[in-house]
């Protein structure tokens, strides 16, 4: 039987502060990226998401962003080198590991946010750095990637355990790439279209591109998006959709156990 | 062979801004306590300071403040539960934990700073959070605390390994704690008055106060202050006296082992 | 013919963060708190409310507080002097005015958030830095004050200019100061019972306490609250009872001209 | 005779940090860049900054950075439109003149500060952007600018008042800009050849370039830099070499007013 991870950007409110739907979409999902306080969280708000994520059964992951509470991790920050952000990465995963600790719980995995996470997909030397920092942290951690990114090469040549995962709401270019949110169709808004075409390259363990073509590519992970209106409903559908397609959802250590 | 430790805050550098004198102070000092983050220090600093304690044989520990980069931790912050600044503890010791295990070391202790030391000093329920931060993050760590103090208690209450220290250039008062800052003479400013002091109360593991009394108390380590100008000489000088006294300087972790 | 102002606080968005219904209340008030980057608000924000302020006719005020973006300036930080908050105060207020310049539009009142408001309230020293402040920045501003705290004294010995304040949905002890929160029957939850408790104030120009008393004092606006679910229908009301109670509406500056 | 005026990045201390050599260097410049808390800097430094300042006889000027003090402001920071830093500008430059007012004092000019400073140099929106928050501000502030860069042709476009800079320790390419800090030879660390060769630039009004060739340009500063060790030496040399030059200092308001 085919068995699929779900995973979502969660944690990511800041003291007074409230933001996603992360009670709802922890009923959903099978992993959880939870912000570790540097583009968005807190030690109330991590914690919070950990004891959450547990209580329904969700593996947690770290989900480390650039230091940038303002630009919510978006904003492209340069100037620093690849050996700070490695630093900064670690920092953030030994908190989140550490409130994990407290509660009981362990990370699985982690995903990078926003802009540092698009930086390390196209930077042999931010890659490096970055899966250099999650296996200083735990080299049991399962490091999250896209197909084909320089992530996924880094995290090969580190021997990292990894899960490759698809965007649910996303078109793929002919290059296996994300298209460029500023293009048209870049993203999916039909949730019925959404969950068919997730199927469809789960089933056939393939990239499906704006055109038709399928570039083999293994996938082990779903990503739904957190923050938009309406998430938790377009998460569901996903997930009940590929359950009535005979698709298993589990935690991605799962997936990626019973894939080898 | 009397052993005792000399501990220091260090490692709250940041970003451009450089304090401390933390390179002299590391030849000096056996025990380091870093700054995390929050009232002090980033990860650039935090892993430069864990690996040039390593190389000078230095323990290195956690130095937990409030959340204040602005005050320095200096300033007195209320309104949050104590269970609020317990996560935001296992917070920071998580993070340097991380950036220890990244660079081949562990985390010997943890000592709090600023307000945060001083009102979980007195305050059991904070004192109570504090502890069990520490012990979340790692039940071997060692809780530096002064004799008497409320964080003395909770770390007893919670049987955690405990260190107590005095401090090289503060008065003490008749009830052992110490004089405030803004009373006369609460400060002793002659390095030889200080050392002379230290050794005394080391020899006799007592405090002595203003008016001479000795009041028994078990000491483990000296603190030593590394942020007013002069702060290098201060510290060689009593370690100096404390050597040439027969009095054997080593990380707290010795101390009271030795000591039980 | 009576009138009254009410004011609200507003602009404490942050980032990707979001908070309050600031264009509905926009709506409905006649004056706004805009928050000024310390304990919310960032520049986009505050831009945003000012013109949206400009064109609802709404008299646009600073709403200074704590540098405390994570406890949302709730969080009492003790420890600096009162001057060193008489310049953040400074900083605050003429961020806003530059911003205010800009638009084509003014600040008419300034008016403190949070723990910053509560304690400036309570505390002379406070209070006048507070006051120095306002009048440094702009000596036209108007100081929105609860009658009988420290700021109006401070406000009166400086000539200030002043907006005596009473709040829709708070309970006031027999001294004239709010019930405190922790108590029963602090905050007054049914929307018609504050609205015929601000009507009768209003009219009588006196607190009524919670046995009932009437303490004469002079009001000039009511404050409705911003960041509870159900905010604005709470406003809308209270602005309607009052019309139909025949008050009429007006920012701060033209009730105390009519009142002189 | 010839008039010139040297100016310096002043007020980035923060909190319990300090950084530069501030009150030595007031005694040495007639314009003074003040940090104004996004970069570097707090509303107490910038106080102090601004009537140190005054006391010397010293112009004050805003320095507005991107909103980054883990960076100091040198990291380039992308993702925001430039609407999104024209009002982070006119914040800072607002905060300054409210502090400057208090403290009876008036801005006479505007200097960006780091990556946004070297951005804005270049991408003609940004300086636009930049120069439309100056001149909401205050459209009689001085903008302070490279001979060629974008800042100046959109100072020219909005009609500002400018000051031409150029720097004392650094080459110039055959372009006119700088010669990038990454090659050899981009440094002038011999402060009588750094002095010299100031004198020889604001003599022939001509910026001189690696090969020795002249460029006309205006030229009305010179920038010394305030944050390396020895700055005031050489800052103090370069004044005194202009001064047995004939070229007498004075704030950049009399140098460009004399120009015309």
């Amino acid at each position: 039987m085919t068995t699929i991870d779900i995973n979502c950007d969660m944690g990511e409110s800041f003291g007074a502060y409230t933001i996603g739907a992360d009670a709802e979409l922890l009923r959903i999902v099978s992993s959880a990226n939870i912000a570790c306080g540097f583009h968005a969280g807190d030690p109330n708000v991590m914690d919070a998401t950990l004891r959450l994520a547990a209580e329904n059964g969700v593996a947690a992951g770290a989900h480390p962003g650039f230091m940038d509470l303002y630009g919510f991790g978006r904003r492209q920050i340069r100037g620093e080198s690849p050996a700070d952000i490695e630093r900064q990465i670690i920092y953030q995963i030994g908190a989140l590991q550490a409130l994990a600790r407290a509660a009981g719980s362990r990370l699985a995995h982690v995903k990078s946010h926003g802009s540092l996470g698009n930086m390390a997909a196209e930077d042999p030397d931010l890659a490096m750095a970055y899966a250099r920092a999650v296996k200083a942290a735990d080299p049991d951690l399962i490091l999250v990637v896209m197909p084909g990114a320089e992530t996924e090469k880094a995290g090969e040549r580190l021997g990292l355990r990894m899960a490759r995962e698809i965007y649910a709401d996303r078109a793929y270019a002919e290059n296996g790439n994300l298209v460029s949110r500023k293009l048209p169709g870049a993203v999916i808004h039909d949730p019925e279209h959404a969950a068919s075409r997730v199927i469809e390259m789960v089933k056939s363990q393939s990239i499906i591109t704006v055109s038709g073509e399928r570039r083999q590519a293994r996938i082990d992970s779903v990503c739904v998006h957190g923050d938009t209106p309406g998430a938790p409903a377009v998460a569901a559908l996903v997930r009940r959709r590929l359950e009535e397609a005979g698709i298993a959802i589990a935690p991605m250590a799962q997936v990626i156990e019973t894939a080898v």
